[in-house]
């Protein structure tokens, strides 16, 4: 049993006696003894190193007191798992190889036996849980299709997506396709982490802005919705949240997905889309990570806003505090701290 | 008298005979005739020779047939008329300095003489309308003071504007202070360029989706509010586009803004917009530049859905073709002008 279930309690809309708060990554660069581990390896050798990585995963529980732990990992995982050649340099960029831009390309990537390829990452959930030992749900994850997918044909990060774009629009059922296996891909991935130990699952949709309104509901939205139905099909009570990060004229559609939760960035009011979606899901979010450079006061007085915005709880509400996206690594961890006590404080009287 | 003036009364919200289109950075290096002639100069050296400014301006009205010439400029030429240092590197980089972070530096730059430090623009200006000759309009711009700011306080583009940012969050006095000489500029700036000719301006808020909607409304609206409101006290019939791009869910507080029209990125379905602000502005845009990589079935497919989206023309209602952002350098410009084409023939049954 878990002794603080309150960040599932809110993806799951239940009573809660306060907001539960984690942010994006929490377990990163901006905390001196995550670099003090990085130090020893590279960036995928952590990820594929589980008692590493649950020693970072736990970090910002120790360290910090967040109510959730995410299991450290990268969303690339599955475009190696895949077939394809990936290096992340941190802080300077990502390459993959060979970039897939044909029909030859796609042929050439698997749909991978998951405990096979990405074992090492269920390997890390379990130790992770086990050292956890209950004092916080852990939250497991994957990209989106759609982000995987720009990462795939782009061969790395991207300006204008306009490889991944010209295959959507001059052969569109190719990039249908390489979705579709790269969805098959993350669905077996999800369940695999639930029978790890996963408490909670996020969908990150990371370049979801760059598609219109109708482009995202063909070549975005279907995928997600596939995963959130795979892991809810046979894990009804696993939360799934979907960060479409910046989707903010198309709430309704995400939530549509059958998803938990939605995480929200911090363009918009948290009012407005509490309003639109009318409690229908939980809402995760969605303050400005640049603010955690700011004083004291104003990290206080933002917090304080957004619980304001989000408003009183009812019977069927739930919010979790977090950033709109991660957390920036040269931010002063005193000031992630200063805001996860105030939040916990302060939340509970809309509760 | 212009012989064509589409794209004046769609902005004014006049009955038209078709939708008028032209498209952001369309004198620019997809061109093989702009290429030829930036191959002889460097940029800023572009922008500042009127001869050769006037020219590429009107290559796009020759070769594309657009019913609107933009001015050939840039966002930046305002913060060096206030006394930075700028270098602007196509394709590579912008950099600016010194960077303005404290008082001192605030303190040094100046609210120029217009004439003085910026007369290379309306005697371009001048030029290029004559030389249009009234076949079209011709429209002047400027950079919003958000976008300028954020250029001065990082010394060039930023992933997080952590330095904007930590003014904002740490020092908001200095902060309005800069954006207000700033806004001064921008204000002296716009007259002076409806002087010279200027048919309608544009204020581009490039990086207006950074910030927080209450962000928004503090550091950014008031600033082109003013802005705009100085054009409109001296020019009535001056139209003024405010284009903050992908400030999806304040569309009614932009159009607050006084402005006649507002220019749209392509992640909002128009006919969503139309229907929030019920033709209190006219819209501009919204395909995604993406899509003229697209075969010609897709373009044009592309361009008929979204003047199905904005729907059938009435008395008060304005549309103005464009794309969401500039056009892109790797752009086939056949593409472009079958998209021109396709979009004056197909426009008029809305009409």
């Amino acid at each position: 049993m878990l002794k603080n279930d309150l960040f599932l309690r809110a993806l799951k809309r239940q009573p809660c006696s306060r907001t539960p708060i984690w942010v994006m990554r929490q377990a990163g660069r901006y905390l001196p003894e995550y670099r003090a581990v990085r130090e020893k390896t590279d960036f995928l050798t952590l990820c594929k190193t589980p008692e590493l990585a649950a020693e970072v995963t736990i970090q910002p529980v120790d360290l910090m007191g967040v109510d959730a732990a995410i299991i450290f990992s990268d969303i690339l995982v599955i475009n190696e798992a895949m077939g394809m050649n990936v290096e992340i340099i941190e802080t300077k960029g990502i390459k993959l190889s060979p970039v897939i831009r044909s029909q030859a390309d796609i042929d050439k990537l698997i749909v991978p036996d998951i405990d096979e390829k990405l074992g090492y990452v269920m390997d890390a959930l379990r130790l992770t849980k086990k050292e956890l030992d209950n004092r916080v749900p852990l939250i497991g994850f994957s990209g989106a299709a759609w982000t995987l997918f720009t990462y795939a044909v782009e061969g790395g990060g991207s300006k204008n997506y306009a490889f991944a774009k010209k295959m959507m629009y001059r052969e569109p059922r190719m990039a249908h396709q390489l979705l579709g296996k790269i969805t098959e891909t993350i669905s077996a991935y999800l369940l695999k982490q639930v029978e790890a130990g996963a408490d909670a699952i996020q969908i990150f949709d990371s370049w979801a802005s760059a598609l219109s309104e109708d482009d995202y509901r063909e070549f975005a939205l279907p995928y997600i919705r596939e995963n959130v139905q795979a892991v809810k099909a046979k894990y009804p009570d696993i939360p799934v949240i979907v960060f479409s990060k910046d989707c903010n004229t198309m709430l309704s559609d995400i939530a549509d997905t059958g998803c938990d939760a939605m995480g929200l960035g911090w363009g918009i009011d948290i009012a407005k889309a509490r309003k639109e979606l009318n409690d229908r899901v939980a809402l995760q979010g969605n303050m400005d990570p640049t603010v955690l450079y700011g004083t004291p006061e104003k990290i206080r007085s933002e917090a304080a806003k957004i619980l304001k915005q989000f408003g009183q709880h009812t019977a069927t509400s739930g919010h979790v505090f977090n950033l709109g996206h991660g957390i920036l690594p040269d931010v002063d961890p005193a000031n992630l701290k200063l805001l996860v006590e105030f939040v916990k404080e302060e939340s509970a009287r809309y509760h």
